[in-house]
């Protein structure tokens, strides 16, 4: 092959390699979680890669376009096939194909790649992994329940404590009550209430001014670009506002108690902003008792940390117009605010969240988002909380489309590799568990069997050990060590065969001394790194060697 | 959606859904080779499901046309992705892409699926998982033979015992020197050699006559198709039938120690057929001297059994006339059958096999093949050897593709679902080892707060556990329970309740009396199979009703 038709090596664009380090963290984090979920009684199982496009259908998270985001491809028999762009749609078509032989409500669990065509950007690839849990079935707020509280033990069981994360839980009945008794009802185009479902969903960023020019006129950002607006008056912009406040009021004090101040987070308790008339809406007393319960959510502070969700949800009809819906959702909300409080979840665990809006077009009930709170740096250098970690809902349409039965289902999803990431920052990623080799050098390329039989020696004495398999001398040797990382190498030549010894070169240790050297002499102490031993005593003098 | 446009929910065609027992199988298994990999030094490193196909390049496995069976799109900046269909070259191009930052020799491993754009058949889908171990950067034997002793030892700690099964060894250059040797030099046209190697591939199946028609003139099968051969005369047919003989005669006597006798395995020491001349080839005293270090190929013979590689290959000088290919093939495989030797990795593990022949254009040197040798049934349901669930080579040129440069390197593949589908033969795969969970029925949806503490409860002493999840009644929740094939049953109704008791109903007990059952009077004894318990008493009960 000539120089010019030789192909680049490089990395598909938008995909990644995947070092030691994070594929030794992540599998210690599946474990744990599978653990998790094998406790509840979910049941592994696992669909394929690859799906008729018609089966994945057009529900694409955060996408409105049928089919926009997913890599297709054309089968020999004509039918398009997809690469699936999340674990639930599968899910639906392994459901309704398998209905017959499943237990009802169905619980199962499953972890995977999945793809999306998306544009590739810093952190953002084309190729990412997802765990899934979901019950399939059952149309009780205790299916809801059930995985909320499965997915804040799963965050304790990785090591999180109190008060680093949060599930909030919202209802998407909730969401389009009210939507519905502000006057965007079912007549509605499906275009304008996305327009204000996502205007809403920009509350934690843009903050009140940005999200209600967002439902108003629109809003022009730093960069003078202009995004239209929901075209909303202000009469039904006002309680959106004020629903959305209930979220992050409580859930800004919340985090001042484990969080530094340097959050940018919009708090109208704590700072009032200069726009803010308390009375400007009509219901003074009922945020003098928001304020109350917010005040009340030390978690150590029962009474009051038990009656948040009750008081978010007691609320509503305050503000808001009732409708079935609105009811509806409310009561969902109220069942699984009993369940967790019975159960012993506290808001510091599990919150009733009003300012949560996951864009997806498909949930039908309760929406759930796990948040972590620990900070880190954002792309402009500024600390923001690190986010969502993953999230979910019911979504009793999707198993429908493929067999006219309604079959109800909730689920919930982690990102894998934004979690791994998490714990990562908070230094509970195991990663380097794993101590790198013991490395056996070939000093005379005749006696390869001797050094072999020294690494099977080590092996079976439980010491991760390897023969170095190259052809270079000892200089490249030692090089190559060094590199892997390997705590020690064992070396025998020609002088330490005739005595039956080995040499034990202990690397860690002369790479310490190394980095205090200032002196020859003090180079030659660097021999106290290098001892020797009988033959026989190889695998107990290695063992010890790495113990020290 | 109307009933017309309703997707029909099907997997999609060559694909299939994977179910708990396999997953949970699968993943033990998975665990026990990667602690196997991990004590001989490999580092795990994982590259994405998509490449640029001109990354894959043209070396697709049993496929000699370029891309043929491979899953590809077009990118929207216009570039042309694919679906991996192995681990070794996406590998390839890793190596490649970060050669500065690796050590030399660079070993590593990674498990994952792969896809084939082919037409699915019986047991054939066009989704598979793959587990690899490459050593990049070594030309010595020693790293080839590194991978073969890890593969034995890996099917060991997977619970198979010698004789169940084998590496096959053989060497691309031995293949190339005898064809030199017979005259099919580096003139002759790859398509002829590339007949020629998938005649003689096929010895294990159609024996000695079959191989030598396709080799010649041309064979008609049974069904009375006609495939071409490669139009070799008697001469150059006979010395590679006596090499193949090598191979297949040592591999049946070992079978024959093993194994019943009903394989249908030409042996022609054992039943020599009517064609069989010993002298016809003038080798008569090489034949003999192989029929001796065959006899010998007792395992507990450690002379013979020592020998047998070397004879083989020993052997090759009065068969073929000798060429530098040649020669530097045998050459490699003694080496390596040196370090079998010292390192204690006999026939019966490890076997020199001329007669196996590895259909894939990239192999530069060593092959390897795993086979496993324990009986099962063919699609016609004859008995047979369960064969291959894996193999190798040396593959020094797949590197050089990017960067011009010859790097050497070897690796070995295990094909994940055949090797668990011969655990599972063998009564090895631990795919029960997950009891199902402890049902805790919902008898009043008020009290589902309290039904909810007991699930929590067992699940802190360590028990399975869930509550049912559905909206249905007591009929509907034991037939879930039952088809959960949960061990217990935990109820709490009203009556119950005001003792402070539980009951608790053995679901194995019940089924194993139902099937006894004769009699009314006896169906009241059922009633064995439940009983009450304190509240308080709930976990220790369920503890000891499970371990009965």
């Amino acid at each position: 092959m000539t120089k010019e038709n030789r192909p680049r090596a490089r990395v598909a664009r938008g995909f990644r390699d995947i070092s030691a380090d994070e594929i030794r963290g992540t599998r210690q984090m599946l474990a744990k979680i599978q653990e998790v979920y094998e406790s509840y009684g979910f049941e592994p199982v696992e669909q394929p890669f690859v799906e008729y496009t018609d089966a994945l259908g057009k529900f694409l998270p955060d996408q409105d376009r049928p089919n926009a985001g997913v890599f297709s491809f054309q089968d020999d028999d004509d039918q398009w096939l997809s690469l699936r762009y999340d674990l639930t749609a599968p899910l639906a078509r392994y459901v309704a194909e398998n209905s017959q032989k499943l237990p009802t409500p169905y619980r199962s669990y499953r972890q995977g790649w999945v793809f999306r065509n998306e544009k590739p950007g810093p952190g953002r690839f084309r190729q990412f992994m997802q765990f899934d849990a979901d019950t399939v079935g059952s149309a009780s707020p205790v299916a809801d329940a059930e995985v909320c509280m499965m997915a804040a033990d799963t965050l304790e069981a990785l090591g999180l404590k109190r008060g680093q994360y949060v599930i909030n839980v919202n209802n998407r009945k909730v969401i389009d009550g009210v939507m519905q008794s502000i006057g965007l009802g079912q007549n509605e185009s499906l275009a304008r209430k996305l327009t204000v479902m996502r205007a809403l969903d920009k509350f934690d960023r843009l903050g009140e001014l940005g999200v209600s020019q967002l439902l108003g006129e629109g809003r022009k950002d730093e960069s003078g670009d202009f995004t239209p607006g929901a075209g909303l008056s202000k009469d039904q912009i006002d309680p959106l506002i004020q629903l959305l406040r209930f979220g992050s009021a409580f859930d800004a004090l919340q985090r001042g108690e484990h969080l530094s101040s340097s959050l940018s987070f919009p708090n109208p308790f704590v700072h009032p902003p200069a726009t803010w008339d308390m009375n400007a809406y009509g219901h003074a007393e009922e945020l003098e008792r928001i304020r109350v319960s917010i005040a009340g959510v030390n978690p150590h502070n029962k009474r009051y940390s038990r009656s948040f969700g009750f008081d978010v949800l007691s609320s509503i009809p305050a503000l808001f117009k009732m409708n079935d819906t609105l009811a509806s959702g409310v009561h969902e909300l109220a069942e699984m605010q009993d369940l967790f409080d019975k159960a012993g979840y506290g808001p510091e665990r599990i919150l009733i969240n009003p300012s949560i809006i996951r864009g997806l077009e498909y949930y039908t009930g309760p929406v759930f988002e796990c948040e972590l709170l620990m900070e880190t740096k954002d792309e402009d250098g500024r600390t923001v909380r690190f986010g969502s970690v993953g999230g979910g809902g019911r979504y009793d349409d999707l198993v429908a489309r493929f067999t006219g039965q309604p079959v109800p289902a909730t689920g919930f999803s982690i990102g894998v590799s934004r979690l791994y990431s998490a714990l990562k920052l908070a230094g509970l990623a195991q990663e380097s568990s794993t101590l790198a080799p013991v490395v056996v050098l070939v000093m005379d390329k005749e006696r390869t069997g001797d050094y072999w039989r020294m690494v099977q020696e080590l092996r079976k004495g439980g010491i991760r050990a390897e023969m170095y398999a190259g052809t270079a001398g000892m200089k490249a040797q030692m090089k190559y060590a060094d590199r892997r990382g390997a705590p020690l190498v064992v070396i025998q030549g020609g002088d330490e065969r005739l005595k039956r010894e080995v040499q034990i070169k202990d690397l860690r240790l002369g790479a310490e001394l190394a980095g205090n050297i200032a002196s020859r002499a003090e180079y030659a102490s660097q021999r106290l790194a290098q001892f020797s031993v009988p033959e026989a005593d190889l695998v107990s003098a290695v063992k010890k060697a790495l113990a020290e």
